[in-house]
C-alpha cells in the first residue's frame, strides 16, 4: 500500500439502459458490474429479454422505473431517444444473431452503443453500422475485454516505442475445456445457443475466442494481416461448429503469426496468451496471470514486469487502480474499457476535443477487422486451408 | 463463460458514510470501488479529512449532499444518528490512532461500522468496542481483506472437514519490498505515518501485516494460539518501528507455526504465502496468485484448484462471480467482505435470524486477537525473543 | 533420500568408438560423459576428426591406445572388425552431412552403431541403413535424447493404457534464441555448418529440432502422420535455411496436431513442451523442467506427477536414478539411452532374447520417420503450404 | 547446442576406495555416478559393508581385484597404504555414527578423505579430523552436495561483489515429506537409522537436513553465526528424534537468519529454497529447479538468471557442462564437487600451488562448522529456546 490514487470519481453520473443480459445471462451482469466498479454510469433503462416478464423481472430487481424498461429494443431506442433524460449510452448484450439489429437500432435513434464481441456475422454489417456511428458522431465500442489490462497497453507502448526491434513472429492461443464434451446436448445454455449454427453463425471457437486471440495481437502489435490459412476443426462428435482451430497468418510487412484457439482442451480455463518475438527482445502475456508481463532481451536475463511495482509507460499505469502485488483481474479490465468510453462521452458532452488516447477503447473499426478474420478462417477452411488474402 | 450467475442485486440499496479516505487516502478508494462492485450500498455521508475544506472537496466529487459533509467524526455519528435517513453503516478508514475514537462514537450513536485493521493500538480498547457493539446489536467488522478470496474460504472448509487431516504445522509470511530504504524520510505519507510511533503505536511491520498472516492462520485453520517467541527487527538505519519480524508459535492442542512478515524484501510486492500441513495433506494459498489453491494428499500427486474449474464447497463457491481462468483479484475479495456484511445487515433489519455463514465477514472479535497478537509480539522482542503465553 | 536402488552396474564393460566429437564439438563429449554415467561402457577406439592431428590429441586424452585412432571412419570400421577385441558398437556425431557414409561403412563391418539425429538427409538413405542393420542384426539408435526422460517415459505409458481416452489434437513446439541474429557469419561454428544448405540440407531448423518435436509426438502418442502443411521460414536476413517454422498435421485416425520450431525465440533456450489432448484428459510436459509431468482430466484439479515421488509406471521408473526432488537433467535422458543400448547389446551377446522394453531405445525406424517428416515439410514449404501426403 | 566445451578429460585417472555403499545404499551409488561422469577416477578397493560377504558381491559387481575389497576400514586403511597403488583418495558414506572412526583411520594411514555429510556427532572429533588432515596435509571434503550447483556458485560471486548490497536477512528452509507418517515402524532402513538416537545422535531433522540449509547459507553469504534460538519438534507421535525444526539466527555483524526444515511436509520432496535480503537487492535458488538463479534489484523487474544463457562469473560458469535450457541436476552438483576435489588432488601430486578457487569444494572446516551448528540447536530447543552464542 504505497501511495494514493487520485479521486477520479465525477461529481455527475451518465446513466446507460440494457439489451440482454437478462436472468442466466452471466455476461450482462460482469458488464454491470464493470461499470459499477468505477461508479461512472448508473443503469436506467433496459430491455433484458424478449420475454416482457423477464424485463421486468430483471429491471425490478435492478431498481429501474418499470418505464423505462421496454419489450424490444426498437421500443427502447425510440422511447428513450424521445425523453430529455435520455440514456447517455446503451449496451448490447445479446447472442450475436440480434448484435446488427440492435446496435443499429440505437444508433439509428442517436443513441451511443457498446456492443459485445463478435461484433456482427458480416463484415458488410460491421462495416455499415461503424460507418453509421461516425456519420452520427457516435462512440461506437466492442468489447474485446482482454485489452483492458494495463499489462497488455505496456505491450503495446513497448511494441510501438522500438522497444523489442522489428516484430518477426506472433504465437497466440487461446484454450479451454468447457467445450470437451457434448454439452451442448445437455441443459448448458451458453453451449446450445454458441454451438447452434442459427444463432452463431458459421462458427463456433473461431468466432468465439480465435477473434480475441486476432484482436489482441492487432490491438498489441498494431500488426495487419495480408493472408491467411486456417483448419477449423469439430472434434467433439456430432458437432455442428468447430471446437478447434489453427490459423497461419502473415502480415502487411513480412512478419508471421500463428494462432491456435480450443475449447477441447482439457484442464485449461480462459488460457489466452501471447508471445511476441522481435528482432531485439520478446513479450509475453498470460491473460490467468495478467498483473505480469515477461520481457526478454538478446543476451540478457528475463524480466518479469510487475503491474504497479515496475515501471509501466504513464497511459498503461493510468489504468491500474491499487499497488503491485494486489491482483486486479477481468472485471479491472473490464472496467477499464468503460471508464475509457465513459470518460470519452463526458468529454464529447463537454465539447471537448478527444485524443487517440481518449479513444483507447475497442471500437468499431476493430470489430470489423475481427468479422473479417472469422469469415477468411472460415473460407480457408472451406478451401482445404489454402492462402486467403486480405 | 460456462453459465449466468445469479443476479444478486437487491432492490433497496443501503446507504454508508465514511471516516477517513480523503484526497491521497489509497484505501479509502478501494472501500469505495469494492462496495460499487454489487451496488449494495451506495455513500451518503462522509468526514473524510479533519480539514472540513478536503471534506467537502471529495464529498462534492462523490455527489455527497453538503448538509452530510462533516467536519468530525463525533458530528457525523450525532448528526446522522438523528436523521431519518440515517447511513446503515460507517466506513473508518484513519489512520490506526484514530480508530478507536470513531468507532466508538458510531457505535455509541447506533451506527454499525466496517473499521480498517489494525482494530485499535490495545486489547482493552478491543474489546471494549468488540463488547458496546454486541451490547448495541450492531454488526461491526474488521476489513482483514484476504479472508475475502473464495479459495480461503475452501481452504477453511477443508480443514473444517478434516480433509488434511490434523494440522502440524503452519508456515505463512508476508515480505514486500516498500520500506527497504529510509522512504518514511522522502515526501512518502504513508511510509510517514506508519514509522511513526505516535501514530502507529509500538510496531510497524508485525501491526501492519504480520497480523495479517495471524488472521489468515486464524481464520483457516481455526487455531488459537497458546504462546509466541517473537524477534521484531529494524533493520533500516535510523528506523523507528520494526520493518521485519520472525515469530515462533504454538498453538492449543499442540500444533507449532512459524510466521514472518518484512518489508524489506526486495522484489516481493504483496507476497502473502501460507502453508498448512496437516498428518493427511498440505494445503498451499498465495495472494498474488489468488484464484488457485495447491492441496498435496500423502503419496498422491499435488493438486491444483482453479476456482470455478474444480468443486469448491458450495459457501465458499457463492462468493465467486465469474467463471474460472477469468481472475478475480484484490478488489473483488474485499468486495466479498461487503456483500457478506450488508447483506447481512439487510437481513437484520428485515428481521431474519443471522446463520454463521451470514457472519462470515472478519468480526471485532478478530480484531481484539489482532491486538493481543501484536501486542505479545512486541513483548516477546523486547525480552529476548521469550515466549508470551495467551 | 529415500531408499538404495539395485546395483546395475555390470562386472563386464564394453568397448566403444566415436566417428566425430574431435576439439570443440559440444555432443561428442555429451556421449561420452553420458556414456560414463553408468559406467557399462568405455571408450577404446576412435576418428574424432577429419585431421588426424587432431583425432590424436582427443584420443590421448581421452587414454585412448594409439593403433587405436584412425585416419578415417572407413579406416576405423575396417581395422576394427579385424580385430579380436574389436569395439562393441560405434557412436556416430559428425555433422550430419557424414552420418549415411559412416554408419553404412561401420554396419558393413559388423559394427554396431548409435547415430546423432538427424539420421541423413533422404528417405532412401535413412531406409537402407535400416535394413542393412536389421539384415545383420546389429542394433542401430538414433539419439532423440528427449526420449530418454523418464517422464516421457511414462507420459508414454499413459497414453497407451488409456488413460487420457482418445488422442484429439497435439500441440508441440520448440522454441530456441541463439539463432536470433546473423551469428553464423561470426565465428560460431555450429552455426556455420547447421546453416550450410551444403552440410546440412534443405533445411536447418526443421531438421535440427523440428525432428525433436516430430519424434517426441511419435514416442509419446504413437500417432502416425497422414498428412502436413507446412510453412519454412527465413526470418534473419541473409540466411540460406529456414530459423522458424509452423507445421500443421493430420494423423492417422484423424487426430489433428500442430508444431512450432524456432531458432529466433529470444528469451527461450531449449523449451521444448507437449501438450496432448484426449477425451478424457491431457498430458503436459517441459524438457526444461523434465522430472514432471502435469495431467488434467475431465472436471478434476490439475495435478503434477514429480518422479519418484508419484507413482510412475514400472518400467518408466526403471530409468529413474535419485529420489524426487533431486532434479534429474539431460545427462541421465542421453544416459539413459546408452544404458537401454548396452544392456540390449549384452543381452544380444550373450544370446538372450531381446523384449520391446529392452529395445526402447529410439531406433533407426524413428531415424527413418524423421528424415520423412523433414522432407514432407520442405516440400509442403516449397508449394506455398499445400497439404502433403504421406 | 551452441558451442563445444572443452575437453577436459585427463590422461592419468586416480583411483579410489569406497566404505559404505553396499547394498540398498542409496547414497554410496550416488557418489560413484558422479564421479563417473567425468571420468577422472575410477573405482579401485571397497568396504562396502561390515558383512564381508556383501563387500565382495559389491566389489565384484563393480569390477575390483578381491585382493583389494576389505572386511574393515581399518583393514582398508592400512593395507591399502602399503601398496605401491594405493588409492588416491577415500569415500566414507556409511551411517553417520561411522564416520569418525572410518576418517580417522584412512587419513591416520595418509589417504585423503571425500567424507559424506554429516561430518561427525560431535565438534570435537569433527575439529580433530580436520586438524589431522591439514597437519598431513591431506585434501579433506564433506559432500555438502548443494554448494556444486553453478547457480549457487553464481549467487556466491554475486554477494562477494557486493552485487546486492549488505546482507540484511535470510530465509532459508528445506522442507520435506519423507517422514511424514512412522515409517520408521516400517521397513524402511534409511528411516529406521536416521531416526535411531543411537545411529544418528542427538537429531535426525535439523542434522541431516538443516545443516546442509546453515552451509548453503554460509557458503552463498560468507555470513558467520553469532548466536541462535531454535525449536526442535517431534511431530509424529512416537518419533524419538525431531522431524521438524525452526531456527532463529542473528549473524556476526548484525544480520537477521531464518532457517526452517521439516520431514513432515506433505508434498514436499526436496525443496531447499533460500532467499537472500541485501540493502541493494535479493537473491533467490530453488534446488529443485537448479539451473535458475532469480535476482531482483530495488525498483527493477525481477530477472531469472538461466545458467548457461547469461552471463554467470567465470568460475560459476567453469561448472556447467551443457548449453542452457539442457537441464544439469543433482548428478551434476555432486560431480562438480569430485571435479574440483580430484582435480586439486592431482596439482598436489604434481606440486602445483593450489589456489582458492581449486579448493573450491566443501571442506572438513565447514564440517566443524555444521556440527557446531547442529550441536547449538539441540542445546537451545532443549533450554526452551533460548539463545544460544557461537
Amino acid at each position: 500500500m504505497i501511495e494514493g490514487l487520485k479521486n477520479d470519481n465525477k461529481q455527475r453520473k451518465l446513466t446507460y439502459g440494457m439489451v440482454g443480459g437478462g436472468p442466466g445471462a452471466f455476461i450482462g451482469d460482469v458488464h454491470r458490474k464493470a461499470i459499477n466498479l468505477d461508479g461512472l454510469a448508473s443503469i436506467a433503462a433496459g430491455c433484458f429479454s424478449r420475454d416482457k416478464e423477464k424485463t421486468l423481472e430483471t429491471g425490478r430487481a435492478l431498481g429501474i422505473a418499470e418505464d423505462r424498461l421496454y419489450a424490444s429494443y426498437d421500443e427502447m431506442a425510440k422511447k428513450e431517444s424521445q425523453r430529455e433524460d435520455c440514456i447517455d449510452f446503451a449496451v448490447v448484450v445479446t447472442p450475436n444473431a440480434t448484435h446488427y439489429g440492435a446496435v443499429k437500432a440505437l444508433l439509428s435513434h442517436g443513441i451511443a452503443v457498446v456492443c459485445d464481441k463478435p461484433f456482427t456475422f458480416n463484415t458488410e454489417e460491421a462495416a455499415e453500422l461503424t460507418a453509421l456511428a461516425k456519420r452520427k458522431n457516435l462512440l461506437l465500442a466492442v468489447t474485446y475485454t482482454y485489452t483492458g489490462y494495463p499489462a497488455v497497453k505496456h505491450a503495446r507502448e513497448l511494441v510501438a516505442s522500438g522497444d523489442i526491434g522489428e516484430i518477426r513472429f506472433v504465437n497466440a492461443e487461446y484454450p479451454q475445456e468447457w467445450l470437451a464434451t457434448a454439452t451442448e446436448s445437455d441443459e448448458n445454455k451458453q453451449a446450445a445457443w454458441r454451438l447452434d449454427p442459427s444463432q452463431s453463425g458459421k462458427t463456433n471457437c473461431t468466432g468465439d475466442i480465435g477473434s480475441h486471440v486476432e484482436n489482441l495481437v492487432s490491438y498489441i502489435t498494431g500488426l495487419r494481416i495480408k493472408k491467411l490459412a486456417a483448419r477449423l476443426d469439430k472434434i467433439v462428435e456430432g458437432r455442428k461448429l468447430d471446437d478447434n482451430s489453427t490459423i497461419m497468418v502473415e502480415y502487411e510487412g513480412g512478419a508471421k503469426g500463428l494462432y491456435w484457439a480450443s475449447q477441447i482442451a482439457i484442464g485449461f480455463d480462459n488460457a489466452l496468451r501471447i508471445r511476441i518475438f522481435g528482432s531485439k527482445g520478446t513479450i509475453q502475456w498470460s491473460q490467468e496471470d495478467p498483473n505480469y508481463l515477461t520481457v526478454s532481451y538478446l543476451d540478457k536475463p528475463t524480466m518479469r514486469l510487475s503491474r504497479g511495482r515496475d515501471a509501466f509507460a504513464s497511459h498503461a499505469q493510468s489504468y491500474s487502480r491499487i499497488p503491485s502485488g494486489h491482483p486486479e483481474g477481468y472485471f479491472e479490465a473490464f472496467a477499464n474499457i468503460y471508464k475509457t468510453y465513459i470518460t470519452a462521452l463526458m468529454k464529447q458532452k463537454n465539447g471537448e476535443k478527444l485524443t487517440p488516447e481518449d479513444l483507447d477503447f475497442p471500437t468499431g473499426d476493430m470489430g470489423v477487422d475481427g468479422v473479417k478474420f472469422i469469415n477468411a478462417c472460415v473460407e480457408s477452411s472451406d478451401k482445404d486451408s489454402t492462402w486467403i488474402k486480405f
